[in-house]
């Protein structure tokens, strides 16, 4: 373990490690889990920057890195095989050489030993550390981490060295990184999301106003992503973390005066988490009835832990067949002569048919054309019915997706999750227009 | 759109800009999809680099990223809000200035009015280029892409600006992108990937021996997700295409003679694809009766283009009521002295009555513990039963799944879904034991 630093860690970067991230066969998910610690602590991420497995590219990113930071964390390349450079490149980059540690090799061979199995000849080039930096213990696999240092021009940088699986990585940041961390006495970090739906960005963004400016303290900006904008508050500063709490709250509170209506929720809210929660409170319940999403809608739903108090199922109803033999829709609306399987109709037919079969308090019901192929000029690729049926009756709505079938799919999620919200939240008409021209 | 560049792009660099990538509130899912295209096309990628929305970040990034590269991807950071900065970073490190391009406010102003809106004024921002460089058209969306040069010292940097959604992105790349990139004549890159279901990573390298040497052309490496094991297959050299053709040829029939059993797909097949291929090959159709994994299997079914012609549809039987009521699932089974819900006898009546009550040839249930709570010592989490009804009978398996509930219900599809492959092609039962012992 690292002994007590220091120097502050003000400004961090991450860095991946390893040809099947620069190849594109793997997503780097490490370098989002790990920028969420830092910034808890305070502490602001200025890079992330991922390499291939090449000793060269490997330390010229370590000292890039470390005359822009104060510490680093990366992970990757401390696997036992030839391609796995992580200990010679910190060694290079912090001026030292490579040791045996014995004890390292003791606690691997005790892992093997504990699994019944016998460590190869290549695991015991994982015993090997820089001599002035020092091992962190892995649990959780056979690749002990690295901690050591780099002396840049006019400062230290701190090196934590982890392995690449989220499953070994994790355990030893939590372990052996975060308690060696100083974040910056005095330096606060502050951030909230508000989560809306049923405006797009630009407008939002006009709603906003000069609350956006990039001057502002605390700074709000927005994302947009499958038809929900997110509004992000970040205060960074010196200031008392009271002070900081205030300035975000106040932020909140006048992005909610300005567009209030539209935001469902916040932090790690969902559409779908939102409507289980709001269903929970009341006592009710909620069955699905997919035509296009073809079971997606209720695949979101379940997703939550704990949706079975309040989530009671649905059908599938992809075939014409299935929507009348499953939840009633009269034949002669799905007949050639008929409005047809995609229409306000046929969509209310399903909502109340499900409602109805079900017992749910609540059925939202989802008909459309996802394409590519099945479009006509009347209802073009895109265009897709939704229809809530609740124990006052039934509100059906047609909207025109943009974007390929995956999108519609899920926009048509997005909108069908939107449109409970507003009933359940007791939320006016008028913003279910606005979805409808914004979702899309 | 660029003209012809007389170079050739070798090396290049992915930049993703966004403060919801640096500060861990979203995964960078583009770095990887753009890595693919480009390797595929044989242009090296050198580095990833993620950056917060800061317009001296970002105009370093460009400028240290030009000197290595000759070409540079980047993401994000062309909305219409303040913190959007790729127009003014461009043109600051390509040494330009901006200018209005008044075809790109006619095109934007066509997006608005094809969807009934008007274009908010900060919309306008969005017409902005370098006065030397061009813009790329968006049809998914309201934001051009980019197209500058930056001159390094030695040599000239293409760079192409694209929008952060994947799905504006994805198809931006394709229409503008891949048609002007000039990958090194001369240099060959051939790649095959082969899909396998029911064995493990490990297992499957031990079979494959001697073909996965570090050292071997075509290099064969695995890559294991979410219980399908990828063989991939790679040839970088000089040689003739013929020739790399034929060795990775050589090396494809290799892997199957060791491990041919376990291979369902190659390239962009999946489980789900091969699946419908097999149902329409023989004219049979399918429906799904979903528990625990609540409407993800008829989600993964459906997500394919013309999936209608062989999917009729299902249940999510999430409540017991509903698995009583819908598909006849006799109540005593689920009652407190019976089986319970997760049974051999409960996911075999889920199959059977759905095979029924659709008509359909087949018929899959799931049922199990997804987690976190709901498990007990006979059914810890991961206990989950899958059944197959078909015309001449059911097979129902246990399967115990490692891992969180997201994971548990994805691998209860793959498991359902190569259970459907098998029984399809058919492949013999002992085959579906390695798929329980190893899906896991």
């Amino acid at each position: 373990m690292p002994t007590n630093t220091a120097i502050e860690h003000r400004r961090a970067a991450i860095l991946s490690i390893g040809d099947e991230l620069t190849l594109g066969q793997k997503v780097d998910t490490n370098s989002r889990w790990l920028s969420q610690q830092l910034v808890d602590l305070g502490i602001s991420i200025v890079e992330h920057a991922t390499i291939p497995d090449d000793l060269d590219a490997h330390v010229s990113a370590l000292n890039r890195l470390a005359s822009r930071c104060d510490l680093i964390i990366s992970t990757g390349g401390l696997g036992p095989t030839a391609d796995d450079l992580t200990r010679e490149a910190i060694a290079i980059a912090s001026s030292d050489s490579l040791i045996h540690d014995y004890d390292a090799e003791q606690q691997i061979r005790a892992w093997f030993t504990a699994r019944g199995r016998i460590p190869a000849s290549i695991n015991m080039v994982q015993a090997k550390r820089p001599s002035r930096g020092s091992l962190l213990e892995n649990n959780h696999g056979t690749a002990p981490g690295l901690f050591a240092h780099i002396a840049a021009e006019s400062h230290r940088c701190d090196v934590f060295c982890l392995p690449g699986p989220p499953r070994e990585m994790m355990p030893m940041f939590d372990a052996a990184v975060r308690p060696a961390l100083r974040p910056p006495s005095g330096r606060v970090i502050e951030t909230r999301v508000l989560h809306s739906v049923g405006i797009g960005e630009s407008d939002l963004a006009q709603r906003l106003g000069s609350l956006m400016d990039r001057t502002n303290v605390p700074l709000v900006g927005t994302t947009a992503s499958g038809g929900v904008v997110s509004v992000r508050i970040r205060y960074e500063g010196e200031s008392p973390r009271q002070q900081a709490h205030a300035a975000v709250d106040a932020a909140a509170r006048r992005v909610m005066q300005l567009a209030g209506e539209y935001v469902f929720g916040a932090g790690n809210d969902t559409l779908a988490s939102v409507v289980l929660g709001r269903l929970k409170e009341s006592g009710q319940t909620i069955a699905v009835v997919e035509s296009c999403t073809g079971g997606m809608l209720g695949e979101e739903l379940t997703a939550i832990p704990g949706s079975s108090a309040c989530v009671l199922g649905g059908w599938i109803t992809y075939s014409n067949q299935m929507k009348q033999s499953q939840v009633g829709v009269p034949g002669e609306l799905c007949a050639p002569n008929g409005p047809g399987a995609v229409s306000h109709e046929v969509a209310r037919a399903m909502a109340c048919g499900g409602r109805e079969r079900s017992g749910a308090s609540i059925a939202v019901s989802i008909t459309g054309v996802a394409g590519p192929d099945g479009g006509t000029p009347a209802k073009p690729v895109g265009t897709v019915w939704i229809s809530l049926s609740h124990a006052k009756g039934s509100d059906t709505r047609r909207f025109s997706m943009a974007g390929d079938r995956a999108s519609i799919r899920s926009w048509s999620c997005t909108a069908a999750l939107a449109m409970a919200w507003q009933h359940l939240d007791g939320r006016s008409h008028s913003l279910l227009r606005q979805v409808e021209a914004h979702v899309a």
